[in-house]
């Protein structure tokens, strides 16, 4: 175990407290994926590690990626630098990645019997790499801003256990989930048990707020969303440790495409939901904001835009948020490689200066 | 011109009624895509056209499959075989389908002048083998059933002009969104035109009923949505003729990922709403089922189960929209070539038999 900062140690907490719902000077902002690939020296120290995988694994090469955008741009958090799939990684299947595709498994599950020896890895075992760099993140940022950890959702990564790699349709997942619900419920609740383990063990290690990325949990229908992946994800939050370092480690639940479902999804027990792009984030503030912290959630394909446009779209996405506490700042969807390096600086500081302002309007 | 049937000899008027949310005796059901590859004998007759697009550029060939289905299962309603993209086809950008691929333009929109030039085209000179198609099937169907003609929305034509293809994150379109939102204004008013025609010149040949496809206005932002894809369907339906034949011809409105701006989907000027598989059938009921027809929401995927979880999964839906007036069933997105014959037909079965017990039911 290393010794933790203690709280009063943590220079910038507007994220903490923005989550919490509590007043802050501006609207803390961070961006999903945030040290990737539109940044050049990110390709240089991925280069370097000569492969995606073997960066993620490398926790000296993760911690430095991680920081890498906190050099540049005034974010508000850290995020760990790794992948949402190595929970199935550590359980034997393999993950990698196919030049210029996504994430693929070597063994995805298709027969009952390697379902039936599907098991939770334990985390300071199989997953110790993960672990070492939360903690050396943690470490390296000495308390400037929180350090975010995460995990794909227990459906997110059944999604991709079966599947075997992205999909348009998700065939053989719709498949198992239509002709034997046993088998899919069976994977669910490993990966419920997995995850929470795993998330638990990045709080030990010194994670200060968690994330569950649903990434696919939009391709649900709305009753198939409730019993494949939110019972599953609400499992998960109502088992994390809820206090660290004497303060409370706030999680958040993002579902791309889960706008149709806000209602359950604020109700999940997380304190924050991300927001993707197509939600109408004035109303989700009149629905949810007094349930819930609410992060989102400006179009990722904004920052290919000149500067002035990024401004432009950033003040829309903060007057429709307002200014009353509990918005951060985010992406709707994780930063693309198109993604200028100065849009992303006109959008940092766009979002601290105007937020301030509207802050000031209020009567 | 030809001579219309009159209204007295559509034999099978269930759709139409369901539409203008009047009682029927069971739920009417057609399936989006419905003469498609999961049929052997739509197959055989498109190995014998030599292609998809030969296929649909002759309009005997066109009738043949379009009434395919309707000989194997009990369906409400004939569609037109054709495609989403005929429009920008006949404004010169030259759609073809790539072996095994989505559709794709020779020439996509990249530049001020070409967009500049582009010009919405006669539907009854450009467009003649549609209008044939349309009046081959309606005098094929002979009072059967009615028959739906379509076209993809503004914003969907546009998506596929300026992209030169579908896409994962709709870059160039998105580029042109916030770069240069002008030049995707004078696309999206020349297709508004063109689509507004192209309908009309449909119900003059015979089009019983039409449905604007959205399919990728859910790539916006909420706000996007409303400036740049309904805006642009509203100004269509709202120049729609009204009538043919002295019955009503009714709008069918389908954005997929719409589910999270239903209120202003259902306030378009449309007839009816097409849901997507995401949308919570029973609450959008509650919300929108007294101002507007609804139609879906089957998981596509359910048709590659057997046919006893089809029966299933059918019931369900039937359940969540209930026995009220006004609900047509379809798919939430078209048919896959996965789908089975038998699932099919006893979805078919299912939909007729379950949907007239719970009218029974009721007080």
């Amino acid at each position: 175990m290393e010794t933790h900062l203690q709280p009063t140690d943590l220079k910038n907490d507007t994220l903490l407290r923005a989550l919490a719902r509590e007043p802050t000077a501006y609207t803390p902002i961070w961006l999903m994926r945030q040290a990737g690939r539109y940044l050049p020296e990110y390709n240089a120290t991925r280069a370097k590690a000569g492969s995606f995988l073997k960066l993620a694994k490398t926790p000296s090469l993760a911690t430095e990626v991680a920081l890498q955008p906190l050099e540049r741009f005034a974010l508000d958090a850290a995020i760990l630098f790794s992948d949402i799939l190595t929970v199935p990684d550590a359980m034997g299947l393999g993950l990698y990645f196919a030049d210029g595709e996504g994430p693929r498994f070597e063994r995805p599950l298709r027969d009952e019997a390697a379902i039936g020896r599907l098991a939770a890895p334990d985390p300071t075992v199989e997953l110790r790499y993960v672990l070492d760099a939360v903690r050396e993140t943690r470490r390296a940022l000495a308390g400037r801003v929180p350090l975010i950890g995460f995990s794909g959702s227990p459906y997110t990564l059944a999604c991709y256990m079966i599947e075997g790699s992205g999909s348009d349709d998700w065939r053989a997942v719709k498949e198992m989930l239509y002709s034997r619900p046993d088998l899919l419920h069976r994977i669910l609740e490993v990966n419920a048990r997995a995850v929470t383990d795993y998330l638990n063990a990045q709080i030990e290690a010194g994670a200060q707020v968690v994330m569950l990325f649903d990434t696919w949990g939009g391709n649900l229908t709305a009753a198939g969303y409730e019993e494949f992946s939110l019972a599953y994800s609400r499992r998960v939050l109502g088992a994390l440790r809820r206090e660290a370092d004497g303060r409370r480690v706030p999680s958040i639940l993002f579902t791309r495409g889960g706008g149709v479902w806000l209602d359950a999804i604020a109700a999940s027990g997380c304190d924050a939901v991300g927001l993707d792009w197509t939600v109408n984030a004035a109303e989700a503030r009149r629905n949810f904001g007094n349930k819930v912290a609410l992060q989102g959630n400006l179009d990722p394909a904004v920052l290919a835009a000149p500067a002035d446009r990024v401004r432009e779209q950033a003040r829309r996405v903060l007057d429709a948020f307002g200014a009353a506490p509990g918005h951060v700042f985010n992406l709707g969807h994780g930063i693309s490689p198109q993604a200028g390096v100065e849009a992303v600086a006109a959008l940092v500081d766009e979002v601290r200066a105007y937020s301030m302002q509207i802050r000031k309007r209020r009567p």
